[in-house]
């Protein structure tokens, strides 16, 4: 039976509680509905009152492929607004084999506390002071979690970064090495874990049961189809295997949408060398790994272990993202600096789309110069030890923006942009816009369709189709986030007729309760309703959904300009709040 | 003919208009209309979309008494809604006298050029380029453009924090004594300026004529009525004469609302060391000077001349939220440390009462001990170098709150609160969180009802008539801001039957044009109207009317908390939106 455990984390006590209220919600779902419902909207994040949530999808943990996601919500400490952000690892697929769907981490202890862990297995719940691991990178710390309670455990970590309650910070995953290199990046989250001083929560389901399904044999059916439907689609099944998400890289620079040097341009010289190509090359040649799954039961496995020359560990999880953050958008083209910057983002507990913003701002306010990834390393460097460069870095783009007086920051609601130029992929740049999440592509894709031509075919230069695309996409997503299932699944769902019919199989199967296309769009529909009214409760506006004024600047080389208007966009949230 | 004065300070031109759609505005209500009208709502405040306005009142420059103020305006980086932020000193004079009612800063250039100088006096305008003022104190910057430009000139100049437009900038004014001690501090508006690289604004009015008088008899006679009473009243005529506006220490500290150690308590137990009796006891031992005007034509004189030991310059214009934000709100009681961080502040360029804020949010983040003014000496300090922790510190109380995790920071809409606590002057609480302008006293200064009992009688600890008494205070503020005439009349003119009366006198004498009582309440209206719709497309909702969490904790002595409901307080933008 799906529980929900509370930790108070001022009385370090915890209580576990039926699902009640939330029956039926997972992931996504279940994030937002919590902070909707028992988060004061107009709260400071980094209070006492707001909720910092994990939770596994309802097929996290089952054995159907691509299933092990967790969702990590809360008041967003960087956009003001609800947040959730997803995350591989094994984490989630231990918490589901003990049967909890949500961990919710409540109230807040005194600002001098020493952090915490929390352990999470069959005997119990062991909330234990950890001041030896204060201020560690989640590299280090996961280590000694691991020498403690076992090589099986799956943790969720913050690092110095979340430890300081740095704006940036990310919450970070433990992969099937063991090593946190997943990260629940975006908003902020690991700052409100920071604000609860939790330092990690480590779950062993050793011992427990296998995740009950309803109906294993029509579970077992489902399973076979949506295996197929991800081993059949060109993206899922052979273009994410072979080069990872850095594929994106030479795709979109072909597409005159990589934003450049700050968002200025849309092509960048030296794409090549840092593309998925060029690092599965490398990789290859020095003897890492090319390709790997971030989570149990992963069959698109578009991870890899990244080595330097000498075959030695750097990174892992080098998403297109964050080599576009870290590299096109701030001139570094070194790749082997790109992984090591990404590993210390990883260790320092900070989102990487956040960081390579925010190292572009420093470098339009004269801190470093353009394409120096040795000082970019050194400037990251400072947010370890708490120095004031440090804190102002680790608290994001706009944050340093003011901090240095520069008014060129690429962000909306006040999280820094993802790597695809608004101007020349306009369905992602509604997504942007129009948002609950602020800046964030894997909020609605539209990628797919106006570039990759998944799942529809729209221009992506022109106007036309983008807000009910954008639209569409929102709820599909909203709806894919709450199952656990990994987001990269709806390029083969998009193109699958029964795509959709697959997802809604599996989850019949499992629960035993009836579940149709239709209920799959009305989680989405309903998740993103609690997330857009969240926000107005929070004091967002129409108005807030913009991007700055500089992208009314033509972006070579299709030199198109951001042209929509405020009311143009208002349809994304009329329809879905209609 | 009153004309407006406008820069391009991108191509360094100027061009002078007739007042054209802006007739008949001056001071708050001309440069409300003017960002109303010319300044995209959602504009970065740092971009060259924003104006810097600094605008006379109709009466600024006429033998009127305490008329010379001049009101600086933009959308403002701090708030991020828009900005006024009224001062005195000689400035507003001069610049009437050339029948200038506002310069207008436009555009903006790259982040690279040096800053320049504009003078203007009858001969026209000269921008002039300026590097070696470049990162100067406003003290050193205005005795350098004294020798070059005479003694007798206005100067509005900016600090090392205006410069790296750091949010808490202000613009420095000079006084009698050509000293830049008198500031337009709230909001940022230095930030704006520096974003338009100019460090000074220098006016000469040497040769001009006086103001035009359009019925020299009928002024003659308004004059002198106005004289009498402002003369004539306890508050203008005798108590801030005597002490300055410190004499509020002791009455504050005595009705339990002088916020302590960053709003934890009513009362400091050091309120007597610091107060308006102490500073005046002390310049006078010392031989300084105890009473004094800030602009030309004062009568009611609450400046002073503090001095060291050895009767040294020290600072001037130790107001009382200055003693408060420094002092009571950080355990600072050395009077010579704050008389130091007040001149610090002003040489820097930082709004004294953002700086006290933000120096008491920094001792929540462990940064300097309780109490200990040497300390905050150093930590401003560093503002000057654009040290890292510099720039976390020029940005205010959020900002520094943000950078190390202090959700105990007491303010509205990004602008922290001023020297009354709202729990215990729920009138002036009403105002923080309803005024446009953001965390405010002077937009609805409710203690004069609240404490004073002048200009009506209302219970300070509850609720009741307190939404009715701010909403017409900031309508007759707003009025009187924009009319060139100092805040601290609105003491007299509130207990004289005929004191609107005579300010509408004064202003149809002036003009030649009809003006009534209603004209006066018209204005005020109007120029909130202007805030408040400039507002609304700036985002803001009545989700942002509100104070922070912590407010709900008792406040001792009296054991209040802050229990206006969002939907009471809408009576203010309400009664004057309809």
């Amino acid at each position: 039976m799906p529980r929900i455990l509370r930790i108070n984390t001022r009385e370090r006590t915890f209580r576990v509680e039926p699902m009640g209220a939330y029956q039926g919600l997972g992931g996504r779902s279940l994030t937002s509905r919590i902070v909707r419902t028992e988060v004061p909207a107009t709260c400071h994040p980094l209070s006492k009152a707001n909720r910092l949530i994990a939770a596994v999808g309802v097929l996290t943990g089952t054995p159907a492929a691509n299933a092990g996601r967790t969702s990590v919500g809360a008041k967003s400490p960087l956009t003001g607004g609800i947040k959730e952000a997803n995350v591989g690892g094994v984490f989630g697929t231990k918490l589901a084999r003990l049967d909890y769907t949500a961990v919710v981490l409540e109230d807040k202890p005194d600002p001098d506390t020493d952090p915490c862990t929390i352990l999470i297995n069959r005997e119990g719940v062991f909330i234990e002071n950890a001041p030896h691991l204060k201020g560690l990178g989640t590299y280090h710390a996961a280590e000694i979690l691991h020498e403690k309670y076992g090589e099986k455990t799956g943790i969720m970590v913050i690092g110095p970064a979340g430890e300081q309650m740095n704006l940036a910070a990310s919450v970070q995953f433990t992969d099937l090495d063991g090593r946190p290199a997943r990260a629940a990046g975006r908003g902020g989250m690991g700052a409100v874990m920071g604000s609860k001083k939790v330092k990690a929560i480590v779950v062993d389901s050793t011992g427990a049961d296998p995740v009950t399904i309803a109906d294993p044999e029509r579970f077992k059916q489902a399973t076979k189809r949506w295996t197929e439907i991800l081993k059949g689609h060109p993206v899922t099944g052979e273009g994410l295997p072979a080069y990872g998400t850095a594929i994106l890289v030479n795709i979109i620079n072909e597409a005159g949408a990589l934003p450049t040097q700050n968002f200025r341009r849309g092509r960048f010289e030296h794409a090549q060398e840092i593309s998925g190509e060029k690092i599965a090359e490398t990789i290859a040649r020095r003897g890492g790994v090319v390709k790997e799954g971030c989570m149990p039961g992963c069959i698109i496995q578009c991870s890899q272990c990244y080595v330097d020359e000498s075959g030695q560990y750097l990174t892992s999880g080098l998403e297109y993202e964050t080599v576009w953050a870290l590299g096109a958008n701030t001139l570094i083209k070194d790749l082997d600096h790109l992984a090591a910057l990404d590993h210390r983002c990883d260790d320092l507990g900070l989102d990487t789309i956040e960081t390579g913003n925010t190292i572009a701002v420093a470098m339009e306010a004269g801190i470093l110069p353009w394409g120096d990834g040795k000082a970019a390393l050194d400037l990251l460097e400072k947010v370890r030890t708490g120095d004031p460069l440090g804190r102002i870095i680790g608290n994001g783009a706009i944050f340093t923006g003011a901090a240095y007086g520069v008014d060129r920051v690429a962000a909306v609601k006040g999280q820094s942009l993802p790597a695809y130029d608004p101007r020349s992929v306009k369905g992602v740049g509604v997504t942007y816009v129009t948002s609950p999440m602020g800046g964030d592509h894997t909020a609605g894709y539209a990628v797919a369709q106006n570039i990759l031509k998944v799942g529809g075919d729209v221009d992506p230069l022109t106007k036309e189709g983008q807000v009910e695309l954008s639209k569409n996409l929102q709820i599909a997503t909203a709806a894919i986030d709450s199952t656990g299932l990994c987001l990269f699944v709806a390029f083969a769902v998009l193109d699958a007729a029964d795509g959709v019919q697959a997802v809604a199989d599996l989850i019949a199967a499992r629960t035993g309760i009836p579940f149709t296309v239709d209920d799959v769009v009305a989680v989405g529909t309903n998740t993103l309703k609690d997330e857009f009214s969240f926000n107005r409760d929070a004091g967002f506006t129409s108005h807030h959904d913009r991007l700055p004024d500089f992208f009314s600047e033509p972006l070579e080389p299709h030199n198109t300009v951001w042209d929509f208007r405020e009311e143009e966009l208002q349809a994304v949230k009329a329809g879905i709040l209609e």
